[in-house]
């Protein structure tokens, strides 16, 4: 079967490699950047240099493709997206575009599309759990998803690397979250109700507000639901201070007649501080409490993952967390355990049971296991 | 008695104001800005509008002037000062210039002109201390000064107002300090070897190293002296976060193909934040520990100095312990209690039991005190 890739930046080309140990599949990866090309290059994924911007190319690309997989940056996630599903290929997605998925649905229904997005770490493995307990349970009252990306050794002031796009992490901390809370959408400004809590492996780390919920606050009906990310102690601070006094503002202000917004500035001095260096290892950390009734017990679900970077492949824990689920997932569409004309979210692999097992097998397989417990 | 003031900032004015209420004393304020001279006017305080950097016109101003307070902004304050003692005029200096001050002793006393300079809170009162102190004890071993001004409301980020020259702030947290150490000069970085400390009616404050001995590395021989800067906790760590990524660098970067040095731009978002309103309550906290020997017996003194912003005159506190200090020294040299020619540091002023008394004395009368104790 014919696999392309778009994209072959550190998720895209964990995915390739992890779908080209399957003699059954074809891999091939696109990208405009011959430098990720070569990266991805191996005996077993074949590459193909094209700027998937450009939609008659992205056309030619996938046009013998029975799969695709979507792992371009953000902003041009969606455009690639509705251009797979128009031409009628099933694709997993792990774009996180910021556009409504839902807006594709009917066009995936229409062209019996399978489009799985956002298939990932967060969003991704939170959504597949959310989907498994609102089947398994009766009624859920809370949903709690923490995570985080951290380098594995912490260098002050930041204790931090940037383990994917940094202007993406400076969102986060600057986009209001959008909760659900006894029912009804509250907001609640990002890097807000900072707490420590301990995990196991790792020691202290702070939780704070962010906007994450994505699909779950439309597909589940669950009365409190939250999405919120993992420092290490010390890192809101130091965001708060930058963001506070205006260095994240993207509204330009006049400086020796230029407009500039400051956030570009801040870009140019912050993002090398967080840039992981190479062979640089993090770590991926996440904590999903599920709080529901089956029948008339109440049942707080807990499940913890902690997952490190891969030196033998060279995989960052990122690439690992997001990337496997995500080529876990292919895996099933490919072989049609996962079956849905329209756009699916991961809350709905969650939900089947098969599939939902089938993932936890295929990330436990690849070193991926969270452990649960249940009071 | 003519006495003109060169600068109507926020010391300049207090000065003038404090020097008006003598009767035999009439006060001229110049400064470039006719908004600060409107602030200094009064019954008491003639004004003239003049460009000082102008050294003709600074020369016309202090023409008829038979004493002479220079507070001017510190880059113009070595100019000023130097045109001053060419013109023969007696003169007390708070510019607090970088330049070295005793290059201009031998004009000074050519001239045979008494300049008093840094004869403010910090350098000032910590010198005249260190004076008194070399004057009583046969043997000094260390000297300590630690100083702050700070906003009275502690408000988060920074927890600091600048009661100065926002830039001179910065400029003391990437400027090495250079102190003096088993009588060899070592140099240590600014913002290090923080530590915290009790202060009464404060509380609990941080000291750092910061570079501000200036005459004292030269007219004293003690094997210890350093001096240090105070900050409510926390402050210094943002402080490092910023400078060690980089937002107070001079060194230009390119941006949009223009080369902007970082802190001139950080200054755009900084500085408002550090801004005192008008009206905002600012405290001055000095501690100053002196030991030496008298005879056979070591003595450690520690001065402690809290001063708090002048609600009836609505005069900072800042501007209350620099310009008196500098007030009531123009006095001591005014009526000939205090004679030099030549380049007199206040450790020269503090040595003279009878100017040291007097200076305290005239403090005290301001409520300006200091509490003294000995072990």
């Amino acid at each position: 079967m014919n696999i392309t890739v778009l994209g072959g930046g550190m998720v895209g080309s964990a995915i390739a490699r992890d779908l080209a140990r399957e003699t059954a599949f074809t891999v091939t990866v696109a990208d405009r950047d011959d430098a990720a090309l070569r990266r991805c290059a191996s005996a077993d994924v074949c590459t193909q240099q094209a700027d998937l911007a450009d939609e008659a190319k992205l056309q030619a690309v996938i046009a013998d493709a029975e799969l695709v997989i979507g792992a371009v940056p953000g902003f041009m996630g969606y455009e690639t997206l509705r251009c797979v599903i128009e031409a009628g290929k099933n694709v997993v997605d792990i774009s996180f575009f910021p556009e409504d998925p839902f807006s594709l649905d009917a066009l995936a229904r229409e062209r019996g599309v399978t489009a799985v997005m956002d298939c990932g770490l967060a969003p991704g493995l939170g959504n597949i759990l959310m989907g498994r307990m609102t089947a398994e349970l009766d009624e859920i009252e809370t949903f709690l998803c923490c995570v985080g990306g951290l380098p594995i050794v912490r260098r002050k002031p930041y204790e931090y690397g940037a383990v994917f796009s940094p202007i993406d992490v400076i969102e986060e901390y600057t986009r209001p979250a959008r909760y659900i809370e006894n029912g009804v959408e509250v907001v609640r400004p990002a890097l807000s109700d900072v707490e420590e809590i301990d995990f196991d492996g790792i020691g202290t780390l702070e939780v704070f507000n962010t906007d994450g919920l994505r699909s779950l606050a439309e597909t589940m009906k669950a009365p409190n639901m939250k999405e919120k990310t993992m420092r290490y102690p010390g890192h809101v601070a130091l965001m708060k201070a930058l963001r506070d006094t205006g260095f994240f503002s993207k509204q330009p202000i006049d400086f020796n007649g230029q407009r500039i917004a400051p956030l570009d500035f801040t870009a140019k001095l912050l993002f090398p501080a967080w840039q992981m260096k190479e062979g640089e290892e993090d770590l991926s950390v996440m904590r999903v409490i599920i709080r529901g009734r089956k029948g008339d017990t109440w049942e707080t679900h807990t499940w913890d993952l902690l997952d490190r970077y891969d030196a033998v492949l060279g995989v960052t824990s990122m690439a690992r967390t997001t990337g496997y689920t995500c080529a876990v997932a292919a895996r099933l569409v490919a072989d049609g355990s996962y079956r849905h004309a329209g756009i699916s979210p991961p809350e709905f692999l969650g939900a089947n049971a098969a599939v939902y097992d089938a993932l936890m097998d295929g990330l436990s397989d690849r070193g991926i296991a969270f452990t649960h417990s249940v009071e």
